[in-house]
């Protein structure tokens, strides 16, 4: 079906992994309480915790990003207790929706595509007594990255945990947990990390830690999962090629360093911005708060959503996704995280550039 | 470290894997939102219903078996339902402590290595308004089989749910689980089936489905994961190549027929109870009731399990596993499921004997 091998796989996730991953996952079975797999486990701490940036506890859930999120909200806090939920996308909304499910939580909403605003965060702080506040730090649906560090200074300042979902944000933002002050700080395998989907991973702060409780989830439950990884264990049967491949995706991240993988997807975002003015598409966010890990780009009047992702999968072999919720059939998305390179980039220009002309949305220059 | 390549991979899951399925886990990246990923949880869904003999509502979560429980249990029950946890071993006593955090449970416990007797459950439910009976069929710590049919017959009289934790059972040994009145069936991926470890799998009757709810559980809500399903859909991010290694082992269990393996599996426990007789070494389950997919045995007097399964390990390339709780120390047990062959209970038996020579606790023939 495909006529060009020239495409490329640019979700928001999962992304392209490399060679050396997929191959990590095709180990044979392995006993998950045997001394081999002790030590990758104790690898994989050491390692989890340089992605992100902390010398304190981290657990690793075979799970996706949403088991880390309810691992995270259930384990801090209880039914009564109330949480402001800062909304402005698909995954903020969710998230907002997980809050329902195990505690007691107010949304304060953001038109999608805005960013959260501080000092509305500050407001609504003051009006009311909450326990914690939960953030979508790069809302992955808009392709929008919420000022972190202002909001985190805000959620402090008034006594509350900060739980964040950092899923396409660790590893491809810069990050500075400790001293922004998140409390829980939430990742997917499949995202800046380029590891295959189905783990997620989850740092604490030490005050944080030490309010886990155990009452309202036991698959997710993340003292067990915290206090197991310190043992180079897990409460229940790991997902072990899961293990294998995020170890070696770990690997690859140290090896290229993390500061080093932070700018060269900033650089990408750059280039993919630069890209869309190129081809007089519209970002979707407001622009000063782009994020570098996915673009997010309206469609021109009349371009096909559907048509137009078929022709670039079908006839170009390049992958990107619609929009969600109240944006489907208004943009599309492309992800620019993980091990993505700028020659991935460049072939996903050139099919999207072909496929508007295809369909008659520009002139080829 | 080993010395020969003869060992054999015995535990009581993760079990051995097929080359077919770890190609089929280590593909690219792919779209779990894009047709492709629509085909294959198609086939996933009908493969499914053969594993679990229903053509009833199934749901595959990312998640181990215990992710499947917790998804039975919470959206079946909730927090006031009393429910009766039958117990004889680890993972039913595992069963109970999940069930504390969902639900309202009283244990009815039986001698570990000792059936459930279904003239005690019948007592215990002429006294008391439970909602649930949960069953562990097939005890993994003990190497037992519950007599689940007449068990199923005791609840159905008393019209409660039949929860069962089939996780060892499921396609490796007779299911009726509509004739018998099964309500909710797990099972995990890396057990009878033979994929890798990460995935679980419930079935349900009609009533069950129709009773679910969505209140005490998000990453693990059964209905959306069985909704999703029954929609080629899957309600968060899935494990990717989990489910397309899964595919490749349902497909394997198909080619050789759902009672060809049951059958394959029976035969290979008949020759390792034969095994353990010849070496004089006693089972631990009362023998009526002696597992089909799992062996269990008592160590002689005086064999030190750690020093025993280094020595089999590290000499000779076989893995079996320990005992769990108060057995920890006093069994060992191995796995005959999955794709296990004859040839790998051969060099299994090899390999025990002559280490049990080799520590002085057999005489070599």
């Amino acid at each position: 079906m495909v006529e060009t091998n020239a495409g490329a796989f640019l979700l928001p996730g999962p992304v392209n992994m490399h060679p050396r991953v997929l191959q990590a996952m095709s180990a044979p079975a392995m006993n998950h309480r045997g001394p081999e797999f002790k030590e990758i486990l104790s690898e994989i701490h050491g390692l989890t915790q340089y992605l992100f940036g902390t010398r304190g506890p981290v657990a690793v859930l075979s799970g996706s990003g949403t088991a880390g999120l309810e691992a995270a909200v259930s384990g801090l806090l209880r039914k009564q207790d109330r949480v402001l939920n800062l909304v402005n996308g698909k995954f903020s909304e969710r998230f907002h929706e997980l809050c329902q499910v195990f505690t007691t939580p107010t949304a304060l909403s953001f038109e999608w595509g805005t960013a959260v605003d501080s000092g509305k965060v500050a407001a609504a702080l003051d009006s009311g007594d909450f326990h914690a506040v939960t953030l979508c730090w790069n809302e992955t649906s808009t392709g929008l990255t919420n000022p972190i560090a202002e909001i985190a200074k805000v959620v402090k300042d008034h006594d509350a945990f900060l739980i964040v979902d950092g899923i396409t944000a660790v590893g491809g933002l810069e990050n500075r947990m400790e001293a922004w002050g998140i409390d829980a700080l939430v990742t997917g395998s499949q995202k800046c990390l380029a590891a295959p989907p189905g783990l997620s991973a989850v740092a604490l702060s030490k005050a944080a830690y030490e309010s886990l409780h155990a009452d309202t989830s036991f698959y997710t439950n993340l003292k067990a999962h915290a206090d197991a990884l310190a043992k180079q264990d897990t409460p229940f049967t790991p997902a072990v090629p899961l293990f294998l491949a995020f170890r070696e995706a770990l690997r690859m991240l140290k090896e290229e360093g993390l500061d080093n993988r932070i700018a060269r997807t900033r650089r990408l975002a750059e280039a993919a911005r630069a890209g869309f003015d190129a081809l007089d598409l519209r970002l979707f966010p407001d622009r000063r708060f782009a994020s570098n890990t996915v673009t997010a780009v309206r469609y021109p009047t009349g371009l096909d959503d559907a048509a137009f992702r078929k022709e670039l999968r079908e006839k170009r072999g390049t992958v990107v996704a619609g929009g969600q919720g109240p944006l489907k059939g208004h943009i599309f998305r492309i992800g620019h995280m993980g091990i993505c390179s700028f020659e991935d980039l460049e072939a996903g220009f050139q099919a999207f550039e072909t496929t508007l002309a295809r369909m008659g949305h520009i002139t080829v220059r």
